[in-house]
C-alpha cells in the first residue's frame, strides 16, 4: 500500500516521501524496513529513532526524526484502523461442520459458522454471520446476537441472551452456577441458581474468564464493557456501559459497577456494594464498600492520594519508630534531670 | 402454586391470603408481581416494602410490611427450597450420545447421560444417573461416583476419584499435574506427579477451578467442601468437611485445611501449613504459617480485630508523622530553652 | 526392583540390606511398608522416624534412623528419577483418532497422537511423538514441536510456536488476543492483535493459564520456564529461560522477566516493567516499577528485608501511637509546670 493512499484513509497528513511503499504495520519495538509505526508520547521519541520502520504516525510532526511521518489526530488509533486494513484475522467458512452437533429445535441465522465439536442444544438461536469455533457449548435457550465470535472450548450455558458483535476468547465460561449455599442442618443447602446472563453488544470477554449466572433474575454486562482473562463475575453482579475489567480482577456476588469504570489487574471487589459511573480503581486494590466516582488505590481502597501518602511513610516506620526513640530517650534524661 | 400449600411444604404460619396464587420465587430486587421473595435481614425490610412481590417469607411477622408474608424458620433456607421446587433444571437425557466416545473398557451405570464430543477412558466408571455435559474428559481409571454433574469441556485425567452428588462446573479441571521441580544442572527436572485426587461426597467445584493430582498419594478434597471459580488447589494439599473457598483462593502444596473453615476470595495460602476447623480467612488474606481456629485478615494474616486497629492507624501514619515532628520540635526548644 | 539395582541406577551407597525388594516411591507422608521415600532436611526426620518406609534416600546417613538408607548426592532429584523409573505415565497411542478432525493441509509427523474431538487447523504441524489429548484445537499455521504433551481441551490459536519437549496442561489458552483498545468517539476502539505467540523448549504450562498473542511481533516465553495454573500472561510479554512462575501470577503487557526469575504465587506486575534475571519476588508481591537482581516482597514491592521490617512495624502501628500519647502527655506536663 502506498503511504499516500493510507494518508487518504486516514485522512493524515504527510511530511516525507509519498510514494513509499508500506509492506506491514508494527509496534515501535517490533517495526522493520518496510513497516509504519506509531509514536503515542515523548516517551517512545528514542525508540522511534533506533527503528528500522519506514514511516511513523505521528501528532505533530518530530522534526528530530528523519523518517517519513505522517501526522494525524490520535496516532494510536490511527494505527489500530491500519492493523485492521493490513492483516486479516483467519475467518472460518460459514456453514455447520459434518462433526458439529446442531439441536433440531435451535434456530440459526444465514452465514453462520459452526465449527466441529460444537454443540447448539434446543431452543438456542445464533444471529447472522457468528462464528462459533471448534468445541463451543450452546445451552437451552441461549441466543447469541450477529456477527459475534465465539473461540474454541467456550462454554455457554442455557438462559444466556449475548448481544452483537461479543467476542468471547477460549475457555471462558458464561453461565455457571452463582455460589450460593445457607447452612441449614450443619451442611451447605445448595440454593438453586436460576437466573440468567445478559452480555450487551459489543463486549469482549477474556479467556478462561466466568461470569455466573444471576440466583434469581440477570448477571448483566452492558454494552461496549470490555474484560480481560481470568477475570470472576460473580452472580447478580451488574456493570454498566464501557467499562474496563482488567485480568484475574474479582466481582462479588450483588455488586454494582457503573460505567466507563477502570478496575485494574487483580482488583477485588465484595458483595452488595456499588461503584460508582467513571471510578477507576489501581491494581490489587481491595474494595469493602461503595465508592463514589473518584481514583482509589489500596486495600481496603483509599483516594489515590491518600493511598500514596500512606505507602510513603509506611516505608518510613522503621525511621519513625527511630525518632519516637530519640524522643523518648531525650525526654527521659529532662525527667531524671529535674529530679535531681 | 397456592400459597396454602407453599405453607405446607414449608411447615410456616401464613399472615394474609392463603388463596394466594405463587408464580415464580425471586430475590428481593428481581420480584415481580405473583412473585414470592424473602426477607432475611432488616436491611431488606425497605426492598421489600417497594417490591412488586405477593408474599414474602419471613422470621417473624414484619407489621410495617402490607402484603401476604408466610412466616418461616429460616426464611433463606426456605427460599433456596421453594426454587428447587418451581423450576427444574435443564437434565440431559439418559444414554450415551452418538458423537461420544466411550472406551470398551469403561464401565457406566444405569441412567447415566454423556454428551456429545464427551471422552471416557479404559478403566474409567460412571455412577447411576450421572451426567457427564458435551466434552468432558475422564482419565484411564478415574471414578464417578452417583448423581454427579459434569458441566461441559471439564477434564477429569487420569487416577481421580469423585464421590457421589458431586457437581464440577464448565471448564474445571481435575488431576492436572502438581508442580514441583528440583534443580540440576542448572535445570529444572520435573518431578513426575504419580498420585492421584480425592473429592468427597457433596462437593461443588467451580468453573475454571483447577485441583492439582498429588506428587505420590493424593490431593484430597472432603465431603460436603464448596468451591467457587478460579480457585487454585496445589498438589497434596487436604481440605476437610463443609470448608468453603471462594473465588480465586490459592493453595500451595501440601497444606492442609481443617473442616468448616471459610476462606475469602482472592485468599493465599502458602505451602506446608495447617489451618485449623472453623478458621475464617477474610478476602484477599495471605498466609504464612499454621492457623489456630480464629477470624484472620490481612497479608501477612493475624487476628481480625488486631488487623482492624493496624488499619485504621496505618491510614492515620501522615497524622502520626506530624505528632512526631510536633514533638520534636517543642522538645528542640526546650533544650534551646535550657541552653540559654 | 531390588534396592542394590536402585543403587546402581542413582550411584549411591546403601546402609543396610541391599537384596530389599523396592515396590514404589513415596512422599514421606504417603509412604508405606516396601517404598523407597526420602528425606531433604533435617525437619523430615521425624516423619522418617515414624514412616513405615522400607528405605529411605538421604545426603548423608543419618544415624538416629533405623532403616536402610541409600546416600546420594540429592535426594530429591534421586526420588524424582525413581518416580520416573517406577511410575509410567498413561500415553495414548500414535495415530489420529476416527472423531478427530484434521485438516488435510496440516502436517503430522510420524508418531504423533491425535485424541478425539481434537481439531487441527490448515498449514499446522505437529512434530514427532507429540501427543495431542482429546479436544484440544490447533489453528492455522501453528507449529507444535516433537515429544510435546497437550493435555484435554486446550486451545492453541493460530499463529503460535511451540517448541519440542513442551508439556501444556489442560484448559490452557495460548494465543488469545492481547487486551487492547484505543478511545474513540468515547467507546473502546480494539487494537487488532495480529502477532503470535512463541514458546521455548521444555516449557511447562500450567492448567487455565493464558498466554495472550502480541499485538505485533511476538509474546515470548524462554525454553526451560515453567509456569502454573491460572496465570496470565499479557500480549507482548518477553520472558527468559529457566523461570518460575507459580499459580495465578498476573504480568501485564509488554513487561520483560529475565531469564532464572521466580515469581511467588499471586503475585501482579504492572506493564512495560523490567525484572531482571535472578530475581526472586515473594508471593503476592506487587510490582510497579524495574526490578534490579534482588529478592523482594510487598505491594508496592521493596527488598524482602526492608518489608521483613517494615511488616514487624506496621504490627506494633497500636503501639507506637500508645508511646506518642504518652510523650505528648508528658511533654504537656512538663510545659504545664514551666508555665506555672
Amino acid at each position: 500500500m502506498k503511504l499516500r493512499d493510507i494518508a487518504r484513509v486516514l485522512d493524515g497528513e504527510i511530511s516525507g516521501e509519498p510514494e513509499l511503499d508500506i509492506k506491514g504495520v508494527a509496534g515501535i519495538e517490533d517495526a522493520r524496513e518496510g513497516d509504519i509505526t506509531y509514536v503515542a508520547d515523548k516517551k517512545s521519541i528514542p525508540l522511534a529513532k533506533k527503528s528500522p520502520a519506514s514511516c511513523v504516525l505521528v501528532k505533530d510532526f518530530i522534526p528530530e526524526l528523519k523518517i517519513t511521518q505522517l501526522a494525524v489526530p490520535d496516532p494510536r488509533y490511527a494505527f489500530a484502523v491500519l492493523l485492521g486494513h493490513f492483516y486479516e484475522a483467519p475467518r472460518p467458512q460459514a456453514g455447520v461442520h459434518d462433526l458439529a452437533f446442531v439441536s433440531d429445535e435451535a434456530s440459526l441465522a444465514p452465514e453462520v459458522s459452526v465449527g466441529a465439536f460444537a454443540y447448539i442444544s434446543g431452543g438456542a438461536s445464533i444471529g447472522v454471520r457468528t462464528v462459533l469455533y471448534p468445541g463451543v457449548f450452546v445451552g437451552e435457550g441461549s441466543s447469541i446476537g450477529e456477527d459475534c465470535l465465539i473461540y474454541p472450548n467456550v462454554v455457554i450455558r442455557e438462559g444466556v441472551s449475548v448481544g452483537d458483535r461479543v467476542i468471547v476468547h477460549a475457555g471462558a465460561v458464561i453461565g455457571s452456577d452463582g455460589f450460593g449455599y445457607v447452612m441449614h442442618e450443619k451442611k451447605h443447602f445448595k440454593i438453586p441458581q436460576v437466573g440468567g446472563v445478559t452480555i450487551g453488544d459489543d463486549v469482549e470477554i477474556g479467556a478462561c474468564t466466568t461470569i455466573d449466572r444471576a440466583t434469581t433474575g440477570s448477571t448483566v454486562i452492558g454494552k461496549g464493557t470490555k474484560i480481560d482473562n481470568h477475570v470472576q463475575i460473580a452472580h447478580n453482579v451488574k456493570i454498566g456501559e464501557n467499562s474496563i475489567l482488567v485480568s484475574q480482577v474479582g466481582i462479588a456476588g450483588s455488586t454494582n459497577i457503573g460505567s466507563n469504570v477502570m478496575l485494574g489487574g487483580q482488583a477485588g471487589i465484595t458483595d452488595h456494594v456499588n461503584i460508582a459511573d467513571g471510578t477507576i480503581l489501581a491494581a490489587r486494590s481491595g474494595v469493602m464498600s461503595d465508592l463514589k466516582r473518584g481514583i482509589y488505590s489500596g486495600a481496603p481502597a483509599v483516594p489515590r492520594r491518600e493511598f500514596m501518602r500512606v505507602v510513603s511513610y509506611l516505608y518510613k516506620l522503621p525511621e519513625l519508630n527511630e525518632r519516637i526513640k530519640e524522643l523518648e530517650e531525650k525526654l527521659g534524661s529532662i525527667e531524671r534531670r529535674r529530679r535531681k
